[in-house]
């Protein structure tokens, strides 16, 4: 896949990338819906944000990581504010005293896919077309560049009361989770995050390219079929070349907020072809593992989406609830984390499964 | 008071730096004695400290003020390392950019007076003869450079095993309080800490000078009156213009860690001119509030200090125990914890208390 060195983001672009990305957030990642309002606000003002191809990075460019940090549910109580991310930035560029290139997402899934937007857009640095998960997941260890075994370290972490703190250094990615996690604890469970910066070198040799154009591809698709009266489940499969794995009816959900993660099973009765068939999917914050009649068929890394039945608006864990019906949708995962090492970190036993993986797409 | 601009620490001064601090410790800070086996150490390898007077400093030179922060019960399990101090304070010079002239303790009382001292014999920079308490206290907003308004951040801290964090910003210095606190509970509840760099004139105007030349003093008296067989207590006394407030044995002890800090009450049975007279002291971490059938006659910020009743060896709110025979004394506070300001931040209403603060010294 190829793509524009710079090209402008437009409104449009983002409100397809809010529904691709809630999608790509496979049930995690916080619903992209109260950053869309701060991008619809933002380029009401007139600001403009554009998106930069990995490949135009030169080696030595710095690259900042952002993410909201800490619990989705406390996310849909203290709103969103745009200029939260961007100050996570520039304490970042403060501390290391190197001005950044551009900004990207720590993760595409999710409300997370418009975090660098928002401080793109205060900061007037462009946007990388990357992320280092290629969906949502839970854990600070679970991307790309921690199976790269590129360093942690540093991390900034902001609070719209001003409270700014730094975890400098740690000597591994778990300490770096722990500490930062408490911090964000404190600040109220959520906090605006700007992760280790990355070289352009470590974002093309490390980071997951093209996700933010996937991204709005999928928001495109989904939202022409919507218009056109088109069924937008058949629409995202065929873009994505996506496996379409079960349609049925929520009629079960147990969910527990622990260990700061949202944890549970979800269980639907079958429908269409699937009528006597049951499917149940656990989570951590994100679907893990989906089982039909008790047998595994599709799980970590494969992107495993619940997708309204009829409008393709993807569903989150924290939100899915008693007699929705769903769409349980396969899409295929990023190439890094089929290696060995990929899968130590975001397979089916990095969740606590014994199962091997095997992916819904394996010839 | 005088002191010379700038003279060696003498292996004795140190030996008595440790009982004299651990006197104004005022039943907190930490026992100074795995500090002293440190510099031992430091100074049989050869490595000398320099004492600088806070007059010798320029007005733009940048201070490093130093502790260790957590619970003074971890720190008799995680034995006190001089590196990671030395190491806090580097980390405070990369962050802020700026070399340090010199170090200076947050507190004279306990451990923390020789806290600079560790820093300063790795990294050759003197320690400046002040701190901010005069003695101990429990929280970060309770110092002299917390009256003088002064800014509550940056904090850097630091942990063996190389985790390491910077509050680089807080609203308030409660808030400074919360987040390094947080931090240091997720570290093992013991962290070495660099606290707010200050200048040369913040601390010739808002430092307590010269506490660390009086908490050697102090241990010179008192170690001279038991080689010499004679009465420590009354040596104390009569170099300090302290007052007897009470002799008596220790009846009973309430003591719970709760919130972080160590609370509770100590009982005296009265002996000598007390005889019949029953003394309590409240504690929060130090001792707050003494008094001598059911009267208060003494309080914060005045000193009041439990001692041995035979060695005038301090003692501690944590070791404190049934059947000790003590001798109950205070000594006069710093001046700037007299103003209205200065009682708001460690009078008796600071501590949860409906008195108003009456000097055992007023006329």
């Amino acid at each position: 896949m190829s793509a524009t060195a710079m090209r402008e983001v437009t409104a449009e672009d983002i409100e397809s990338l809010a529904v691709g990305a809630w999608i790509l957030g496979t049930g995690g990642g916080g619903s992209p819906y109260l950053g869309l309002l701060n991008m619809r606000r933002l380029y009401a003002e007139g600001r403009r944000v554009r998106l930069m191809s990995p490949d135009a990075l030169a080696d030595d460019d710095a690259v900042a990581v952002v993410s909201n940090q800490g619990a989705p549910l406390v996310g849909q109580e203290r709103l969103t504010d745009s200029r939260n991310v961007a100050r996570a930035v520039e304490l970042m560029e403060e501390f290391t005293g190197k001005r950044f290139r551009a900004i990207m997402s720590l993760e595409i899934g999710g409300g997370n896919s418009i975090q660098p937007m928002m401080a793109a857009a205060h900061l007037g640095l462009p946007v990388v077309d990357a992320d280092c998960m290629g969906r949502a997941y839970p854990e600070a260890q679970m991307t790309s560049f921690a199976v790269g075994g590129l360093k942690p370290w540093p991390l900034t972490s902001v609070d719209p009361r001003g409270v700014e703190s730094i975890v400098a250094r740690v000597p591994t990615w778990k300490w770096m989770e722990r500490v930062s996690r408490k911090i964000c604890t404190e600040y109220g469970s959520i906090a605006a995050t700007c992760k280790a910066p990355r070289t352009g070198a470590e974002v093309k040799r490390w980071g997951i390219p093209f996700t933010t154009t996937k991204a709005i591809r999928i928001g495109d698709a989904v939202r022409a079929a919507r218009r056109a009266h088109e069924d937008p489940i058949a629409a995202l499969l065929e873009a994505e070349d996506g496996k379409l794995l079960y349609r049925g009816k929520v009629v079960d959900v147990e969910r527990r907020t622990t260990e700061g993660f949202l944890r549970g099973r979800v269980r639907f009765d079958g429908s269409d072809a699937w009528r006597g068939a049951g499917m149940e999917i656990d989570f951590q914050n994100e679907w893990i593992v989906a089982r039909l009649d008790g047998e595994p068929i599709a799980m970590s890394p494969d992107l495993v989406c619940v997708l309204d039945g009829v409008s393709g608006e993807a569903i989150g864990t924290e939100t899915i609830r008693y007699g929705q019906r769903v769409a349980v949708v396969a899409l295929p995962p990023p190439e890094v984390f089929l290696s060995p090492k990929g899968l130590e970190h975001v397979g089916p036993r990095a969740f606590g499964y014994d199962i091997d993986f095997r992916s819904v797409f394996a010839p």
